[in-house]
């Protein structure tokens, strides 16, 4: 039992290394006193991204993709301008705003990443500037990303000392190993890797679970509400049919991995009692969601009251002896 | 080291219990097969959210208080019908749409908390129709819930049976440890956590930290950041100032917490930066979002590329041998 997960290493990783004891700080191999001065945001987002700093040209293709990202989509101005209407904080905007970045992704992460990255600036400056009764000012694709920000913010283009002070604060806090909002970040994004190994076929659904190692309850209940529900309405013959599946894939499974318990699950019945009902397969986990918000919502109110900051470690395994070169990757005067 | 935190125990909670090995699933005290098929999803609801299931009068009054917090914020409205144009996923619309729920928030956790549980079937049903060109209905607060998500996406009364089924199933996935999405919102909420510490006074912001046990790094890149930035611009007697109070917070730690070290942090120059280069202090969190979205960013790649599910355990704390009284309680003919 480690309540807030104080000292468990929960992920291994390559982007930064905490060192409490000895108070240092590696972003990728750079010491956080010897980088955040020196190089450019992108700079250091291009290390975070790819593992090591770009040459010049990278630098300059990189830069120039990152700020390329960086305009709203319409629905985001239209949302933030009725954020500003309920008066809601600027943190809530940004939270309100930032999944419409999403719409029309390809669904590619790298780029998802990089559009997160570049219009972070752009909400916050246009939040800001509704908020203020102003306008958002367009974005400008030649400043960098720091100046870009205060642009975005006073409509103006801030001195090089004032976007060179913030950008070394933005280097500074870009990243420190597991916090909690990283934690979090990771956890999410480990719901998606579950989806990418069963992609590559490493899984049957509908059979075993990584808790149960023995039949899930839930099935159970589900099997019955099923059993129910056909009896009454639907198609008999799907039920018919699906019970013969089960019990064929058992078999098979039991065959072919005679060491494992691989009972049918919960995913198995609610797919036959989901579409029993009539609901269309894309409905089938924003069912589980309006089923499982209850869950969230009560374990959100649990944890306000009892609980403490769930912070576990990471073990860093990148270099940690790495030199900006300032000469080789620029720096400010 | 525990990738994926598998067997890690990260919180004890009263809400649900996973027995893996004996296959049980407990919810707040009741096996799920007594529950699920019995029960209302307002009174689990009622239960998650309270310890215990209601009294026949409390179940009226929830179940008003939850119909009465279906209907979706203009803004939502209009964010779906965008995300439909996108041709955006039903689960991506119900990610974007949920921020929207807190406009006009009153930031009272537990209300929130009732919106988004008595509003997700709004958002799905809507998005659904207008998906598929149909207009979304108007929210009808004398259905039961889960009658209600069944009108939002069809228009029109589903049968008693159907109803029941969708229930069962809703009720059976209401909550089931600390799996990957729940895991997650503890995390997000525990962040809240510390922000209810300080608000009762237990830490002094600018000194100290979970992890570094020595001066972190940070603060002195970011106190030679700001000592080279009000050398050039900015005012300079606010800089001394607060290096003034930092030496007087210092002395004033160490005679009380002598036994702790207690160091100036990030936080206090960031303060001193950030309000130097002209940001208002509503500013300061959403800029530390601008600059750590590149980790969260790069960990989320990560993750992806190496990770395995975050899956830790919880500690069940509360009753487990309760039964559901049809009686008492009312059950489905």
């Amino acid at each position: 039992m480690s309540e807030g997960l104080e000292g468990v290493v929960a992920a291994s990783t390559r982007l930064s290394q905490v060192d409490g004891e000895a108070g240092r700080l590696i972003i990728a191999g750079y010491a956080v006193d010897d980088l955040a001065p020196a190089a450019t945001f992108e700079q250091v987002a291009y290390l975070l991204l790819n593992g090591r700093l770009p040459e010049p040209d990278e630098s300059t293709t990189f830069a120039r993709d990152l700020a390329a990202r960086r305009e709203l989509p319409h629905a985001a101005i239209a949302l933030l301008r009725e954020a500003a209407d309920a008066n809601t904080k600027t943190m809530d905007a940004l939270r309100m705003a930032t999944p419409v970045l999403s719409l029309g992704s390809r669904e590619d992460p790298v780029e998802d990443a990089m559009t997160a990255i570049a219009a972070f600036p752009t909400i916050v400056g246009s939040y800001w500037r509704i908020r203020r009764g102003e306008s958002p000012v367009p974005v400008r694709s030649a400043l960098g990303h720091a100046a870009h920000f205060l642009h975005q913010l006073s409509g103006s283009e801030p001195t090089p000392e004032r976007a060179r002070a913030l950008e070394t604060y933005l280097n500074t806090v870009c990243d420190h190993g597991l916090n909690a909002s990283t934690f979090a970040a990771r956890v999410i994004v480990s719901e998606a890797v579950i989806r990418a190994m069963l992609d590559r076929g490493e899984r049957i659904m509908g059979f075993g679970h990584r808790v149960y190692r023995v039949r899930d309850p839930r099935a159970d209940v589900l099997a019955a509400a099923a059993e129910r529900f056909y009896s009454s309405d639907g198609d008999r013959s799907i039920y018919e049919l699906a019970r013969h599946v089960e019990a064929t894939a058992l078999r098979l499974l039991r065959e072919k991995k005679p060491d494992r318990r691989l009972d049918t699950n919960v995913e198995f019945y609610t797919a036959l009692l989901l579409h029993g009902i009539g609901l269309p397969t894309e409905l089938f986990t924003p069912t589980f969601a309006v089923g499982r918000v209850l869950g969230w919502s009560a374990h959100c109110l649990e944890q306000l009251r009892d609980g403490r900051l769930i912070r576990p470690q990471s073990l860093y395994i990148g270099p940690t002896d790495l030199h900006y070169d300032r000469d080789r990757y620029g720096a400010p005067v």
